[in-house]
């Protein structure tokens, strides 16, 4: 079947409407009319092949929020008009220790992503959330509470999820003590989730002009990273620190920040490492430098549930699917609070 | 009171025999004649101060063996004969959270070190183990099972708890695959500790001719960690690894052989920080890399109880006193197996 998409045909071409060809209805698929689709930061290097890594012509999105049309024969969990969230994965192996263990993420043969993976029905490419409708394995289609406003929904499936994830897995508690780096798409997610959770917000910002704005998303404290000063009076006082920003830094101003066994999460990839972080700290004070990558399923459920009760969205910016190069652009900028989403409804086919 | 010691009097000048005052025995105190002292590499950089911290005259040594010679009125857990160690802290505030949860090696208000640190009573500097004789708080004194070669003790309680602790904090396992760097001081200890847990142990070296010891030692797998064949061949095979090297390396090939959820753990400082680590397999397989510093009077109980079950103690080279500039050098050489231990009674004071 030909669905209306918005397709990147080259690597240095601007996305633009077309029509991909989707499975057909599989015994386990659920069929998604597609309501609206995050911008999330890879969808930009994947369209531009940034990564070296982009197959053509590709169906760039992977925060996808809609209702379902039509389920295959063996699906129970979905039934036609059931509001639901796609996000990062559509298939794994499910046979690997991680997978055995609900950790898709982590999946030994490596998942099957949204968009440029392979379709393991048609042998062909998957395509992703920026066009009107997507074919999805019921295992990794999630429920959306349908008390959000749900346009603000899609960020959470891949921003929201990468921070949410973190969180839970180093075990963050009311009263414990996080610092998020960045206030951007992942950054504004991690201080709503985090604050949400009962924790002590402290958001760290190049920007002093976002301290307004971190406050109001549940920031406790707005620390200037550039400012010395700042920095020492935030010194020793938190467990765990997630690290949104995706560009080369040095880790030693917030190494000095976490108390000991505290741990430093990094949820952005670099195009470079970050400079090489002093060992002292580490060793006399048994902090940790590490990652995490999005989100398992029932964790994107459990995160979705959580925000349903809290009442959490993503701060948007709506578009329609022809102003996708022009928020590519803004993104650059990071002219944006903090997530453009693609109304599917607005869209020119 | 006076005692004999081995002093250095100087950072250029060798260290010698001579007599340094010993504070009175306290109500808490325990009065230990010293029957051997291992010598740990951080003893020559303190000799040598080339950490820059170090105050003369000053009497080396915190791997400490010997019995008991005299109690003050308010010690309950030991008696006069009993055989008894004292490791690298000899003091901590016991009130801040990590004393008050017995690990006192991450005192809020920083442990006493055995040599070099401020004696609480005299206000005057702590003497180590390079003499005849020494005073401990009961609280940092611990107790050596009867049944080891005495002599060989003395480096568990420095190296020993050194590579134990990380190896209890992260929960190592039988079965679990633990990887060791570096067959040195703490190296060789980390083999013969991770194999008595039932860990299979594979042993990094860049030295080729060490592989014979290293099984002999506990290890199950020996890796040439310059033969690129065989780090391939040691890919995602790692729970946790011990890295025991104190110059700066790559860490990027040692991440690789990391399974997902695996931890580096560095405990060694290196002049300088090894070189960036890429954050990409840290993020796509949750990997960390942190440190962990000595160990607890509680983990050093512990580490020595097991040894004591398990009839293990380290390999050692037996010198007098006067000899020990003839070991430092031999120790800048790495030409060793695995640790001098000062004889005292051989020691010509």
């Amino acid at each position: 079947m030909k669905i209306n998409a918005l397709v990147a045909q080259h690597a240095d071409q601007p996305i633009k409407a077309g029509t991909v060809s989707q499975r057909d209805l599989q015994a386990a698929d659920v069929s998604i009319d597609i309501l609206y689709c995050g911008v999330c930061h890879s969808d930009l290097h994947m369209a531009r092949n940034e990564w070296g890594v982009s197959q053509y012509p590709m169906v760039p999105g992977h925060e996808i929020v809609g209702r379902v049309k039509a389920v295959g024969a063996e699906v129970t969990r979905f039934a036609p008009g059931d509001l639901v969230g796609v996000g990062v994965m559509v298939d794994s192996c499910q046979t690997c220790h991680f997978c055995q263990q609900q950790e898709e993420q982590y999946c030994e043969a490596g998942f099957t992503a949204t968009y440029n993976g392979t379709d393991k029905y048609t042998g062909g490419t998957t395509w992703g959330g920026y066009a009107q409708s997507v074919m999805v394995d019921e295992k990794f289609v999630v429920s959306v509470p349908e008390n959000l406003a749900v346009e603000a929904v899609a960020p959470l499936l891949c921003a929201g999820v990468t921070v949410w994830s973190p969180l839970r897995y180093f075990d963050v508690k009311p009263g414990d003590r996080v610092g998020v780096i960045g206030l951007g798409g992942l950054g504004h997610m991690a201080v709503k989730l985090a604050s949400a959770l009962g924790a002590e917000v402290t958001l760290f910002t190049t920007s002093p002009q976002k301290g307004e704005d971190a406050r109001r998303l549940g920031a406790t404290h707005v620390v200037v990273s550039r400012d010395a000063e700042q920095m020492a009076a935030a010194k020793t006082s938190l467990d765990v620190i997630l690290d949104c920003v995706a560009v080369p830094h040095d880790l030693n101003p917030y190494l000095a920040t976490l108390k000991t066994n505290g741990k430093l999460v990094l949820v952005g990839i670099p195009d470079a490492p970050h400079p090489a972080a002093d060992v002292t700290p580490m060793v006399f004070r048994r902090l940790s430098i590490t990652g995490t990558s999005i989100g398992s399923i029932r964790e994107t459920q459990e995160m979705l549930d959580f925000c349903g009760q809290h009442n959490i969205t993503a701060d948007i910016e709506l578009i329609a699917g022809e102003e996708i190069e022009t928020a590519f652009a803004r993104m650059l900028r990071s002219d944006v609070k903090y997530r453009f989403v693609i109304d599917m409804q607005r869209t020119r086919w």
